[in-house]
């Protein structure tokens, strides 16, 4: 039987970042014709080592979703859309919220008034984040839990997953959101780390300096290897379904950033420290987190299938083998 | 005993507008130091009439909020800053939304930015809007329910709440937020009148033209002239134990539109017909809707004095005498 992905026009926003780069992979693996749209903003982890395998057998279009006038081009045509250009480092929202509201909400509207012009029929995915339901409630949270982000990143976030809502409510178009959580794996950006813990103890691992755990490193959270996710949105972008819902991922096996690190030590021998929790990062932490992802399961069949070590053991195998593309010049 | 707003140094943004003008007007009563910010933007509803009782009695500067580098001079020394800009029109949020997300979203980056910078000690009140909540999922509405908003307009209105909120828990700044119903009254802008059914109303009715009502008109919401907004906001301005946290506003009666549209027959004699529902505006339209202001009442004693046939009467009395400046040329 053919993939349903066989021949299909697919547009991926953030191409050649870390998931986007990921996804195109899997996507050229499977049969699709892919176009990449990618700004290639420093800092954010677009690069074209991401796409060195499948480099001549996709489209790249270099533009910034900011600017919509020849967005109207890549967009014609495409069958579907999954959206993973985005600003997610909590820490720069914070410092420059202006950029993060052009990034994240003015290229979303962007993006979805070109489609509604020229491709209302294409499906469109949007990755979202945990961060839209800010401090949890109850445990695990599931799609039904408030959402109240505690940074503006995680406001800009949930803004445009209402674009996505509206979109579908009003127009008819055919949108679906997802909520990533700890997203990890080879090609994720170890060069700038100020996107999440992960990439700051993975790169400070991999470089033998000190790790620093805030607190007791009690605070569990859930942690996808980016294959799992990968298989996520390909699954919920042919799921007719799922259409104007939104979904969360998880793992079953939620870890608290001890044990995070104590794996980290095993593959890498790196040392840590737990060191009392900066006031201003205890302002903004959330806690424990992990999310029930049960309404994604059942519609769709998805499951992780990748536990945290043996993840862990390849994110740093590519890490190492790759070092000049994937790790810092001074590291 | 002296007023507690005697003295006092405060500034109000969209301070031309129906709502900012008419604050402005009682707070020069009460001997505050106002100075009012507009950037007169055309068929947002400022006008120099409006402030005519108190024209020499402010402080005018004529800026745009989306431009931050001058108002950190308008915003230091500021005691109490009432944000009423904004752009306010559903209809004009879905037609053009990066503008409104400059103007709802940017905008109150820049202000809070620039407070946070220059008046950390002063007191902010968000004027936001019901519309945050989109179709009530239970009636009446308190401010714990759900925020699904239903249209960009208030997906903005939405995410400017949050900085206000994250503002206020992040940086101790000192953040109130009052979500607005329909508000209606002498200086409403009944030239513009994309702002909602009570201008569209009003209007025709003044210049003798049939109002359509869709469905039955048996929708219910709740009605608040503008002088129990503005009480409201002066209440909510110098009450501590508000700090951080949202109110509602509403009406102990609410009525439906029939009934709205009746009350206004028995004053300007206008005629009206009951219309099919347009399809696009079903789709928008969030049936029923009448706000809980318990929370309000609780803590500051607010309540409207103003029903709606007196305050109706008020609005067209008004509208009438002054229709050079209130009405639109061809009416």
């Amino acid at each position: 039987m053919a993939d349903v992905y066989a021949g299909r026009r697919v547009l991926i926003t953030g191409g050649l970042g870390f998931i986007g780069s990921t996804l195109a992979i899997a996507l050229v693996e499977r049969g699709a014709e892919v176009t990449l749209v990618d700004a290639m903003l420093p800092a954010y982890g677009a690069q074209l080592f991401n796409i060195e395998p499948i480099r001549n057998r996709v489209r790249i279009n270099f533009s910034d979703l900011r600017d919509a006038t020849g967005l109207r081009h890549v967009v014609r045509d495409q069958q579907t859309i999954f959206n993973l250009a985005g600003q997610s480092s909590h820490l720069r929202s914070m410092n420059d919220p202006v950029t993060d509201l052009a990034i994240n909400c003015q290229s979303q509207i962007s993006l979805l008034t070109c489609c509604r012009e020229v491709s209302p029929a294409a499906t469109l995915v949007l990755a979202s984040t945990r961060q839209v339901y800010g401090r949890p409630q109850r445990l695990p949270v599931d799609e039904t839990h408030p959402t109240v982000p505690v940074d503006i990143n995680g406001i800009h976030k949930l803004a445009a997953e209402s674009y996505y809502r509206l979109h579908s409510q009003l127009y008819g178009m055919r949108a679906v959101i997802l909520r990533l959580t700890n997203t990890y794996g080879p090609r994720m950006d170890l060069r700038n780390v100020d996107k999440g813990f992960v990439g700051i103890f993975l790169q400070r691992a991999l470089a033998g300096k000190m790790l620093a755990v805030f607190g007791t490193g009690e605070q569990r959270r859930d942690f996808n290897h980016v294959d799992d996710v990968v298989e996520a949105l390909l699954r919920i972008g042919t799921c007719e379904a799922a259409l104007g819902e939104v979904f969360n991922l998880g793992h079953p096996r939620p870890r608290s950033l001890a044990e995070f690190v104590r794996l980290l030590q095993r593959i890498t021998d790196c040392r840590y420290e737990l060191v009392p929790f900066p006031k201003d990062q205890l302002a903004i932490d959330i806690g424990d987190y992990w999310g029930n992802y049960d309404k994604l399961r059942s519609l769709t069949g998805w499951e992780p299938r990748i536990d945290l070590e043996e993840g862990l053991e390849a994110t740093v195998a590519f890490a190492r083998q790759h070092a000049d593309k994937c790790l810092p010049v001074s590291g």
